[in-house]
């Protein structure tokens, strides 16, 4: 599963992205700081960011291609020193470098709360972190080259911030990502004051430095200091990228208020403001996190870059804590908010990626399509997808104290000690795993001599481990050392789940899930001649249950019934219920059907049209 | 009901509005157009409308303080001849009259969609027309003088625009208001043109004139022809003030295509965008309708302006067809909505008017508080309502073909041919109305010669009509002439409702309603150990009753039960539902207590908390 995207990423994404910051503007952005374009500026303020987090796809994808024998891509390899040649060009010689700020007369530093400034130089920082790791002696001269560029570019603008922050001169961001990529700039580089920097950013932010907004100081996280913060709150990309620079700072410095801080801000966000599919924030007019249990499924603003910033945080808290929990969120976004979030061609994207698609859908607006778009004007999420994919596999395992955790237990192969471990996973859709434990240069079984832990998936129960000595520990298969091979059998049925109490947009509904996969109804799955507004989970029918495929997925089926839509008016919009007021609704139960869910990620692959994520249930 | 509200918006909302008026910087905005302010220009774009409305209430309340013997208030007295000689001042000599456009530099007309020239010339209209109404005899001579200068100024810019239509100019604005404006004002001066300009105007819509906007043709009505569209769609406000002005243009013309639009497009609305209180507006992010059946009680925008819209728009509807169904949409605007949106005091309002409010409200904007606020920068909805208020008790009545129809059967005095008739009404909250005609002069009683039509109230049923020929005919009391006094009882039980099955956000709810009256639960009337988020219906329990009375109305109590919160956590947000996944919840319920209901028109008069119209029913 995860390798077939990943390759989709590689051969498809990658170079669509490459293409479209040429068309739309973002290369052009940057050339009228050198002259070489002469047009007015075009796009976000922070169209320079989609330059570097393509950079820093191209640069995972070049060291996994690099590993794997492979040379780059050819798209790959001319955008790359091109890119890094223009961005070497555009910077000033002091290092200062933003095709908004410093331009047309706007001053540099002048309005720190929406110039995205030092946003900008954070995925700076990440592309310059992501060619850092390709060994250089294995690049063609031109890209070993626009490497070496790169790091410098990226340095130079780093360490005009640092001065700044050594004069006192205010160094915060409206939009926080500087934080977690300070910190990763300076294990790349070991220059400890990156790391000073970041947390000096960190314990900067919750005084109102930033200023008076409309959207309030929370939209900006300068609404409370983070370690006293006892909610996610706020612009819910903005929280979430804060919240994995806070693990990053805890992890270098082994601050314990900061982790306690991100694991509190974390379960604020999982336990009470998350989305079924992973998906996180609940409103549009400040694409931010709502009150606790506001879920909305039909205006679940659910941005990309959100799914994509929680996936960053989960990872981090995981690594710094190994609380399964984390890997089971890894999963839930992984395998639905962010699987949604782009077709299969690998060039068509949501913005925000809702859990509910009405047939005749309103007044949408450009973030909020009612099917994926090849790109955006605010083209944060297609990019940001790119540099994750590329990056996934980083995420799939770790070191231990003692051997080595398998976080993301897909098909995959592992690096263990002299050894690797090969991964065959049926996961998402199937519960068995089966791994092999192998001479790197011969193939040849090699019996395995660490501990491997095998962080379980949340829905699925374990039914047998062959091949070894195993038990479970707190949602992890630890699996004692001497194998050479163990199958894990998982066994995963359909789940029908409810929503907490007090997550009244949901009272009335289920979902089906089925281990980490979320399931979702589309228009397209149901007769003709019924409206999806109009199905509902049919009484006392059979429990939902594998049957088929979709797309090459398992189908879950589920028996449904609908209503009539009866007259329509403002007398039959809010009716008089029965004597008590708590009967069943009165309209006869219309015949039956059976219908095939789909999984959420792979919705809207069929053509447009109406889906659900949550099904009526009750009344 | 509705005099003691009169009453605090003439003692209490105008003159608060007045001095709001000069501590916001209305007034100074205009001021820089005399010279007599040189500070920055301060508020939004269209706050000239807000001088506008508070004159146009101004006028309507000195109406009605000259037919009453009353002289108009002191405040009052001073404010309009002061502000008036303003706007004459500041009115430049071909008529335009703008503190925004055509000040600073930016150009009169440069911005049709965004710069609200022509909205706020309606709002002048408007402010003529109540003044119009004014018998000049009567007033003292600073206030006539006024009178006069007020109706020059209105005449000059109307004409100014009038001149550009004439020339071929684009008159069109992003906002609509103005086509009702010139309707009325046509009727006030007997100006064909003005007429023919709004008809202008509503047909020159819907063909994407106003040019490309990130928030898309329909937020400005300039999506589709009013004439070819099927739903209600766009920012609320802006779509209910264009049809009230098409009501009003089809009034005049015969035009029965643009009526039979109104009444198609209201009947959207209100069918399938209507929140159970009459407000209206789902979306915050434009202000705008949604999906049909998108209707959050949480996140329901429901405007304060937008109900003041509604309320224009149906009682125009009426009149222009007599269908009480209009009438009833009048009732649950004016007892719900409307009644929310001010305090007792009448000088702090809410804006977004929302159906719950939860106990920790997360990420309010200044437009969405918590509590009402007694202004906001963006102050079009406080000032909405006093000129509402002031002009409400023209909507009481008008005559038919064949006699007088009671519109809103509240306590009034209705001038019937020589006579009055006398209502005494204990609407919305009790059922007994009486009517008692008789002479003007000598209070002695005489008999009825008009047949009198009374709209009858929902949820209400006639119990006894007593002293009077009478019939029920579509929604009216029909009574035949020759009575001196009618006693008409009716039977207003407190009723459950449910929402539409095709109301998601509403689904395993229930509302409270009581005649006209929504009914709403709030935190301060649980115990204090049970949060609102946790309460639900009790299964079985005995049907709602009146019991007593909170804040001077009728309290309705229910039967309740609180499910425990319970642990908190991931997995707690979507736990697997039982065997079918159609169970009830598992959580034993905790022992039942009962709690009283208040009008939603009161709530958050006790001090600030949770509240919630919808009560969880279901699962």
């Amino acid at each position: 599963w995860l390798g077939a995207w990943e390759r989709t990423n590689r051969e498809a994404t990658i170079d669509h992205c490459i293409a479209q910051l040429a068309e739309r503007g973002a290369l052009d952005n940057l050339r009228r700081l050198t002259g070489e374009h002469d047009g007015p500026r075009v796009g976000f303020m922070f169209s320079d960011s989609d330059v570097y987090k393509v950079l820093e796809a191209a640069g995972w994808e070049t060291q996994r291609a690099l590993e794997a024998g492979e040379g780059p891509g050819e798209t790959l390899a001319e955008f790359v020193p091109d890119a890094v040649d223009l961005l070497s060009r555009a910077q000033q010689d002091d290092g200062y470098l933003n095709s908004f700020a410093g331009a047309d007369g706007r001053a540099r530093w002048s309005n720190l709360r929406w110039d995205h400034e030092l946003y900008c130089l954070g995925h700076l920082l990440q592309a310059a972190v992501a060619w850092h790791r390709v060994p250089a002696g294995d690049l063609a001269a031109p890209l070993a080259r626009a490497r070496e560029r790169l790091l410098g570019v990226a340095r130079r603008f780093a360490d005009h911030v640092l001065a700044r922050w050594r004069a006192g001169e205010p160094v915060l961001c409206g939009h926080p990502e500087i934080e977690t990529a300070l910190v990763e700039f300076h294990r790349a580089t070991g220059v400890r004051a990156y790391l000073d920097l970041a947390v000096a950013m960190i314990d900067a932010r919750g005084h109102g430095t930033l200023g008076p907004d409309a959207f309030g100081p929370a939209y900006f996280q300068d609404h409370m200091p983070v370690r006293d913060a006892r909610d996610a709150e706020g612009h819910a990309v903005r929280q979430l990228y804060l919240l994995a620079g806070v693990v990053d700072a805890a992890a270098e410095t082994g601050d314990a208020g900061l982790l306690s801080a991100a694991e509190r801000l974390w379960r604020s966000a999982h336990a009470a403001k998350m989305h079924v599919t992973g998906g996180m924030g609940s409103r549009h007019r400040d694409e931010a996190y709502g009150d606790d249990y506001e879920l909305p499924p039909d205006r679940g603003y659910a941005e990309t870059c959100a799914a994509v910033a929680d996936f960053m945080l989960s990872h981090r808290l995981l690594l710094a804590t190994g609380d399964a929990g984390y890997g089971r969120a890894m999963d839930r976004t992984l395998y639905n908010a962010l699987a949604a979030a782009v077709d299969g061609t690998g060039t068509r994207f949501f913005y925000s990626c809702p859990l509910q698609m009405r047939t005749d859908r309103a007044g949408a607006h450009e973030q909020a399509p009612a099917e994926r778009a090849p790109w955006y004007e605010c083209a944060c999420c297609p990019p940001n997808l790119a540099r994750l994919l590329a990056s996934m596999r980083h995420a799939v395992a770790a070191s231990t104290d003692d051997g080595l955790a398998v976080l993301l237990p897909v098909s995959a192969r592992i690096p263990s000690n002299g050894a690797e471990i090969v991964v065959e996973s049926a996961l998402p859709y199937g519960g068995a795993v089966q791994l092999s434990s192998r001479d790197r240069e011969s193939g040849a079984p090699e019996a395995c001599g660490e501990r491997v832990r095998i962080r379980l998936p949340e829905g699925a129960d374990l039914e047998t481990v062959a091949g070894a000595e195993a038990h479970v520990d707190a949602g992890w298969l630890v699996v004692e050392p001497g194998w050479s091979s163990v199958r894990i059998d998982l066994r995963m049925g359909a789940m029908v789940r409810r929503a907490h109490h007090r997550a009244d947009a949901l009272r009335g509904h289920r979902v089906v899930t089925r281990g980490p996969v979320v399931y979702a109804l589309e228009g397209v799955d149901v007769p003709a001649d019924v409206r999806l507004e109009d199905v509902r989970l049919a009484q006392g029918s059979a429990a939902p249950r594998v049957d088929g495929e979709i797309l090459g997925a398992p189908a879950v089926v589920v028996s449904l019934a609908s209503d009539e839509a009866g007259a329509r008016g403002p007398e039959q919009l809010y009716p008089v219920a029965g004597a008590d007021g708590l009967d069943a609704p009165s309209g006869a139960e219309a015949a039956g059907f059976t219908a095939r869910l789909v999984p959420f990620g792979l919705w809207g692959r069929r053509g447009t049209g109406a889906m659900r994520v949550w099904i009526p249930a009750g009344d």
